[in-house]
């Protein structure tokens, strides 16, 4: 079965590593989220890929999720010293990785060719695809005004109030070449548990960006070209990481699975939900899968991708 | 006694520091070649200047020098594995460095300013000078056509043979803010054991920029507004570190003391020579103290400096 996952940061990053622990690479292509990437001291930083790879590369800090295992903070320890910005830490093995991408970016090489070369360096055998070559930059609308993402996760820690999203770019960045071929070509499309609000929508809207043909698309309320299952990263109202129970919650929403197939619901197939919300489950109209989703394990994430492979191998 | 220190690299630093540990911050400043800075994967990169801030904050790695003490290289084994340019080598604490810099220099601060803004952070208390804000780049011409100086010096090992050097920029580079103020009101300029030719030239060169006022020119001949006294880089035919002797021979000139004393002949008023160069000196025209100059200690570098100063004191 050929896949396409949508992925985000920690939680995506850790069912695109259990798919990729069940599917040989030509049947796997990670998408991952750009709209978090942004420019601090002077370096293109992109969080949800560099999760993404660092994870499918064994490099990733188990503790964290995210960041480098090993990980040592000379040269932030340094730049603090210097009254350089210190809201934003940078690990010396991943300052590398800003450096080189930086360099290699203001030459003229488009992110996805960057992201291709650092995978096969890294060792990834499995296609990631960068969203879109563009920027696209999520700004969070918040009770104190609006935000760029990333100053409202990591700076102010979540803390404002969420009244809403602008993926600000969005409307001129094109697909990255190849992300549309994969889908086209999936057996499914595979939405990872991450964040729906920032971590999945700005691919949808990307990706929706090229109609009538577009086989994904949130507004068209027809259908798609492909299947595609979501694994909910909502677990009796709790997110395991991240803002997005309490991103539901602010815009009115009770934070739930059954908030998420809503959410996604125009061309949803199917969805994973948590062992926990097995009662909730009754409660969605569309196919359900009800398993384990924590994903505490690297055999747990091989565990949870392949059911999901299963659910959508049966679905009408 | 007011002194000016003209410095370059590993050699300049140790005398800078020696001075340093026996004037008053308002008795020195020290004025760093900046010939050879150069960007390097993005990143603007200022060894000189390094150097001696490193040196004179107690920073520097005593092995080798120019570095950072208890220096890490997870940075640099990254960005080799991501196919990146290796032949420079940036260490973790230095990186720091290199990012806030070139942030601050994209922001539009100058040069002297971070470099200020630098040394209070790492507890400098003497003024350290870059000899000008704008760039100066130290070009090799050599036998195999003419090199950046890094390029000649770090990545060719000083391997090919040079027949001359040109400072690209040098023409239009104005003197950093308070470099002439400061030798205008010296006692006395010291000549660092630097390289002759890439490291002090440089800076007299730019210093030089503006006749006829200029207190510090090597082609005037008409002796200078304040003494200059210089420490021969060369200790019985040889440096200490780096190429200055094998340009020399490289140039048809036999190295030695002499040699040092004869390229600064038109301004210097006084020379320091090792004591294995003590026949040597008898043949230097012009007041000569001959002295241990190696500096293997903090303490060596103090006595040498103090040393120095007593020796300016008593020129006629």
């Amino acid at each position: 079965m050929k896949i396409v996952a949508l992925a985000g940061g920690v939680g995506g990053a850790k069912l695109a590593h259990g798919l990729a622990q069940i599917l040989p690479p030509e049947d796997l292509t990670v998408i991952v989220n750009t709209g978090d990437d942004f420019e601090h001291l002077g370096l293109a930083i992109c969080p949800d890929l560099d999760t993404v790879c660092y994870t499918l590369a064994g490099l990733a800090n188990p503790e964290t999720g995210w960041g480098r295992a090993g990980e040592t903070w000379q040269a932030m320890t340094n730049l603090k010293r210097l009254g350089a910005s210190d809201w934003f830490n940078l690990g010396d093995q991943d300052l590398a990785t800003h450096l080189e991408r930086t360099r290699r970016l203001k030459a003229g090489q488009p992110l996805s060719r960057v992201t291709r070369d650092f995978c096969a360096a890294w060792g990834i055998r499995h296609a990631v695809l960068p969203m879109s070559d563009n920027p696209v930059r999520t700004m969070v609308d918040t009770d104190e005004g609006e935000l760029p993402f990333q100053e409202y996760f990591v700076h102010r820690r979540c803390e404002p109030r969420v009244k809403g999203f602008r993926f600000a770019g969005v409307e001129v960045a094109a697909p990255a070449a190849g992300t549309r071929e994969a889908i086209l070509s999936a057996d499914a499309v595979v939405i990872c548990p991450s964040n729906p609000w920032v971590s999945i929508d700005p691919i949808l809207h990307v990706l929706s960006l090229t109609p009538p043909s577009a086989p994904l698309s949130r507004n068209s309320g027809e259908g798609l070209g492909v299947r595609a299952v979501a694994v909910s990263p909502i677990i009796a109202g709790k997110t395991v990481k991240g803002p997005a129970a309490k991103m539901f919650a602010e815009l009115g929403i009770e934070p739930s699975a059954l908030a998420v197939a809503s959410h996604y619901e125009k061309f949803l197939s199917g969805i994973v939900v948590d062992s926990l919300d097995s009662e909730l489950a009754k409660q969605i109209r569309i196919p359900t899968l009800v398993t384990n989703t924590l994903m505490t394990s690297d055999a747990e994430r091989a565990r949870l991708a392949q059911e999901t492979i299963n659910f959508i191998g049966k679905l009408p």
